[in-house]
């Protein structure tokens, strides 16, 4: 079935302010999206750059005063489902290069911090069977709770807190597995049933594919602690080593948000 | 004059343990390397992928007891050299995409926490400018003092505490840059004239070509405010966002350090 | 000149709960009150104890649904004045008992920390002139920016992004005055001219009396590092080792701001 | 039967520096001490001042060059020992005044971020059954290992990562104490079998006394996570909100520690 979204996003820049957007559903294979690219108000340029991985584009814009930007797509999803928990992890060495960079720590995730945690936690789990109790510990014993949270919450404040929303959720998950020696990255992302509805957040974890620990495959696997989305309907804008890389809005000067507005829907 | 490099390292590890060196000079178009790759002790295996940005190769290795790790090479430098003083700064739309990454927060270099202080301290310049302002600021407040920083030492806490090692004056400028909306990222290398003599690390910014701020192409240039090492002379290991991407050394599991010896001369 | 104070706070507890008030000026011999305490509406009980060092009493309440506190008072100041630059510090060993605790790190004053910067950035002031000097950076160096800190905030983040509102600019002079061997507290207050007419906070430091560094006499001397209060005018409410120790509401469970309305005036 | 203690320790100052010496056993009811005061080598001059809550001396000491402190005493402990678990809290508003600073954050205990932790992991229990449960929780999940954490790890940073050794111990239970509306100071003290031998550091919480809940009389009683000391067997040397209160030595200079040698034996 088709996801449908409807993005709206207003700022006010007093002075003239370079900023970057990504809030687009990424062009890739995995996706396919019927529609036009985001509609933004008039800028002083307008520059596209690839993001993370080659995943999604970032858009640079320069403006002052109003500035709006919408998008519309409809998006048809076939992505690769798999057990995540049936599943083992690569050994290092087998781990293709372009994901090494995510098993390092990064400004949201410092994963190091967390290892004699989840040695302790964890102890009897490997692979995907270890994503999954990852998974399941933060599920049960964090609180979605908007409001107690900002942009510079990282995965150990919100370890201590066991709160937070989407964005934190995964940063926990992202943390904890690569404390395990699994690549993790930060997907920013629309899907339905998100309360309230929002950009989403989850995490992406690199795992061998069946049969793939002998011959080195392996291939990127969405979860999310929150439970509010279903891989099968999560429509990717960006991927990154954590929120950093993939705000919707980056900007090199004041910003005021006047207005948020997305739907997700089905059908 | 060539520099040579003569790197010698042993770790024991109690378990089998798989880690990632990283003490090879780069195999790239500014420094041509005569002599061999690493000579590793045995390991159960050995995959090389690429660093970041294709600059360097890191190796993967498993091994459990002793391990040695010897590296002798000669390094010419070719390196193109300006005065960053005189360099413009790219607008950020003008930014290749690949340098955007450089903008961005990371685990020791949370660039957005000084955009308050870059802005007052300062006002009055930008471009390579700023970056000279930053190295002198950095050179003329900072006590290089070994023994008071560790592994887990932030750009914030060098800030605050305006003392470290090289590592840590290379983060602070790292995020002073990223604060002024220049891409910087942190190079691990090899530098003659480092006391003690030590694996070294510094700054690198991307600013415009004479006459690159019209035509949108730019370079990266290395800035070391310990003032230990001259451009012409560093060979560079592997680049990354900050240290956690380039550390020689990442073990998943107990690591003892049990020898370091580098010596980098000229001639 | 009186300093007459009329505040009013207005909070919803959603539940029964225990909480903990600090808004009365305290009654210390260097401030007369005339008025009566704070009124509150209904509480199931009300105990008052002393606050840190004697000065001014703390409130125990118990509420669910509104609570209101209203506070009226005329304050007469005859405090002693000093000019502080000119006094001398007492020596570690003459410092009288009570004292010694507010050299130590607090929660939002981790003064260990500052200690090579103190000791480069004011290297040739001592006692009162380095107070004086830590003062005159502070003022000069911070913008009184309200929205930008919050109850977290600490002097190192503070320190590191030089802006803040009094809470926090008092917790960096009193951070930096620990880390020169000077006690410093912090004191909640009223005084007129505050912008917006809110609660204040500044800091306070122990300093010799004159000839007392001969006999080991000592006092304690306001310091307003925002320039907004006058010491001559400024009506205590509680002191403590940093703002944990003096919020006017410390709550046990959730509490819900209603109104704050201060108004302090003079005559 | 009588604890025996032999301290020894030696530091040396390279410029005349003040110190703060807190390693006697504190003069007290709950233990009686036989032998001398420690001796030291020369000073520059000697000054005791009380430490916080009256209890242990706080020793000025001012030296340069090598300084040594010798203690020798024998200890009779006659402390009132009760079962934790069966005891209520007071309710806040019954707190005696000298009491009501412990409830708040302190440098290594900031107990406000724990809130939502004790009340998810505890929810089914308060007073002392509460701390027993907290006391039971670090006793379960924690490792003890020296070298894993130092002087500036606070009671997040152990959380996190679930190790330390008796002073993180003390801060986490401390800490999640207040986050119950507990008071908790932390205690620095003696105790035989402590491995290895060294000075000691455990909690303490402040609870009704039997029937105390209704006449609101309490006491402290003490609280060990690592289980390495009997409360019938501690010597306190000196009580505070954190090790910051209660350092052995706090130095406003450069201390280089030569030998430290406790021995503490029962008999």
């Amino acid at each position: 079935m088709p996801i449908n979204i409807n993005a709206h996003i207003a700022f006010r820049f007093d002075q003239p302010t370079d900023f970057l957007l990504q809030m687009e559903g990424a062009v890739i294979p995995e996706q396919t999206l019927y529609g036009k690219g985001v509609i933004c108000s008039a800028s002083e340029h307008m520059a596209r750059v690839p993001g993370e991985d080659m995943i999604g584009d970032r858009i640079w814009l320069r403006c002052q005063g109003d500035f709006t930007a919408d998008y519309q797509v409809s998006a048809h999803i076939d992505r690769h489902l798999a057990d995540i928990s049936s599943l083992n992890a690569l050994r290092p060495h087998q781990l293709p290069g372009e994901t090494v960079s995510y098993l390092f720590d990064s400004r949201f995730c410092p994963a190091d911090r967390f290892q004699p945690f989840v040695e302790a936690e964890f102890a009897n789990t490997s692979g995907g069977a270890r994503v999954q109790a990852i998974h399941d510990w933060v599920a049960g014993n964090f609180t979605y709770a908007p409001g107690t949270s900002d942009a510079t919450t990282t995965a150990v404040d919100s370890f201590v807190e066991r709160r937070g929303v989407c964005r934190d959720f995964a940063h926990v998950v992202v943390a904890l597995a690569r404390a395990s020696a699994i690549p993790a990255r930060f997907v920013s992302c629309y899907a339905p049933d998100v309360e309230p509805q929002d950009f989403h957040a989850v995490a992406e974890v690199f795992l061998a594919d069946p049969g793939g620990d002998d011959d080195g495959t392996g291939s990127w696997h969405l979860v999310d602690a929150t439970g509010m989305a279903d891989p099968a309907e999560i429509v990717k804008i960006a991927v990154g080593r954590d929120a950093a890389d993939v705000s919707f809005l980056t900007s090199y000067g004041m910003a005021q948000l006047l207005e948020k507005s997305i739907t997700v829907s089905r059908g």
